[in-house]
């Protein structure tokens, strides 16, 4: 009997959030400190990691500049024989696991591979830079919607997005993994019509204490992220709820930024 | 100084995620428990609610069928009185605070008052579908971003929607508060371009014990919808994404209803 129900591995697809360990969901909190194994990307804080316990096996499997990563086929295969083995895996993505990160890859090779899988949601980037910056995604009579594409692009491919349909302004566009083409895609939003004046917010590892913010506009945009560099990951924000961001007191980021610092005693 | 320090009062605009509590972030649970007041909608499950300290106050301001609610005006209004009486207050609202009902409004008001306001991120409801259905928000060659826009009105005014912008194929796009005018934004949908026979889930309480789904498409979602009484919360996914639903195991949903039901003891 002991031995059908090691048998039955499982894996859940945790969301790892934004960056700040405290921006975990209860039940990825416990999925981490649960896990025999953890195969986790790169992520923003190291701390997430840290919180399995001391006996669980960690696994890196995220790109790194210079470094070539695992390739998806490869995780893929380390998931389901992981699963076989009768462990309780937890793949922890940055982010939440069903948007972008190729998640749903996962997830599909798992199913048909007969692996029982769990997705447990996080805190997505924009989620993260809302909260850190005080610039709703969404906010009535400015911004009736918000919306999330990617940035990246495969080689020298074009960028493939539909600019006459993200050029509205009357929705957040919050670009994800867009640092290297901000400067083209911004260009093409100005070419499909949505104004050069466009407030753009540029968040670089948001939600931690080296948080940076770069205020710019979509016509000037491309120049500011030549002139300095921000650090991985970098998220923008383009619309006129942009413009909210300033009455944030720096107060309320202190009181967090000590919150944060406080984090280890939860699971000291 | 303890008067002092008692005279700092603040508000944490908190997000309860979808439904389930165990998708509650950690902040927002270390807030909710440390609250001297909590100030919340009609959530989708009580037990949230019920996290706070027994001697905490409990505010309900929130909309429910047949009731008026309380005008933003007086929530804004009472918000500012409770944390100008030193109080810590936290401000509960259904998914992200961020994304639609009306935070960023109070998060102005309070910051006008100069009260110092926090935005503690939530899982918001499409996430929650997202990870309880197996739906990906996003998947490679399928859906190449996401967008979130809500199909309420006021009174008769018409939806206030691009339709030729929402119509991109290749973006899954999620339907907040589109109950009452499902069959109206499928039309338009439909008359923008997007093919009828486009795959919509419809999921009714997403993550709670009684969560229920209604598979069906573009063309025939205004029918199905009126055919069958759906609880609220109902969100609505609309692409290509959504045809992945269907491989989620029981088993998997099963275990985390389980755990769903151990959610008590976190606190007990």
């Amino acid at each position: 009997m002991e031995r059908r129900v090691r048998n039955l591995g499982q894996v859940s697809l945790v969301g790892a959030g934004p960056g700040d360990p405290e921006f975990l969901t209860i039940r990825a909190l416990r999925r981490i400190v649960d896990a025999d194994v953890v195969v986790h990307d790169r992520l923003a804080d190291h701390r997430i990691v840290d919180l399995a316990r001391p006996g669980a096996r960690r696994i890196a499997v995220g790109k790194r500049a210079g470094f070539h990563p695992v390739p998806q086929e490869k995780i893929n295969a380390l998931l389901i024989d992981l699963a076989r083995a009768g462990l309780r895996v937890v793949r922890l993505k940055g982010g939440d696991p069903f948007i972008f990160g190729r998640g749903s890859e996962e997830a599909a090779a798992l199913r048909e591979a007969g692996i029982p899988v769990e997705i447990v949601p996080g805190i997505t980037a924009a989620q993260g830079v809302a909260a850190s910056t005080g610039v709703p995604l969404t906010h009535r009579g400015i911004a009736t919607g918000v919306r999330y594409v990617t940035g990246h692009r495969k080689g020298d491919a074009p960028l493939d997005l539909d600019w006459r349909s993200l050029a509205d302004p009357e929705t957040t566009l919050v670009v994800y993994m867009g640092a290297a083409n901000i400067a083209e895609i911004a260009g093409n939003l100005i070419a499909a019509g949505m104004p050069a004046g466009m407030p753009v917010l540029a968040v670089s590892r948001a939600t931690l204490p080296d948080e940076m913010r770069l205020s710019s506009t979509l016509g000037q945009i491309g120049a500011d992220c030549a002139a300095r560099h921000l650090p991985s990951p970098v998220l923008f924000v383009i619309g006129r709820a942009v413009a909210m961001a300033e009455a944030m007191p720096d107060l309320v980021r202190q009181a967090a930024a000590r919150q944060t610092a406080a984090f280890g005693r939860i699971h000291a």
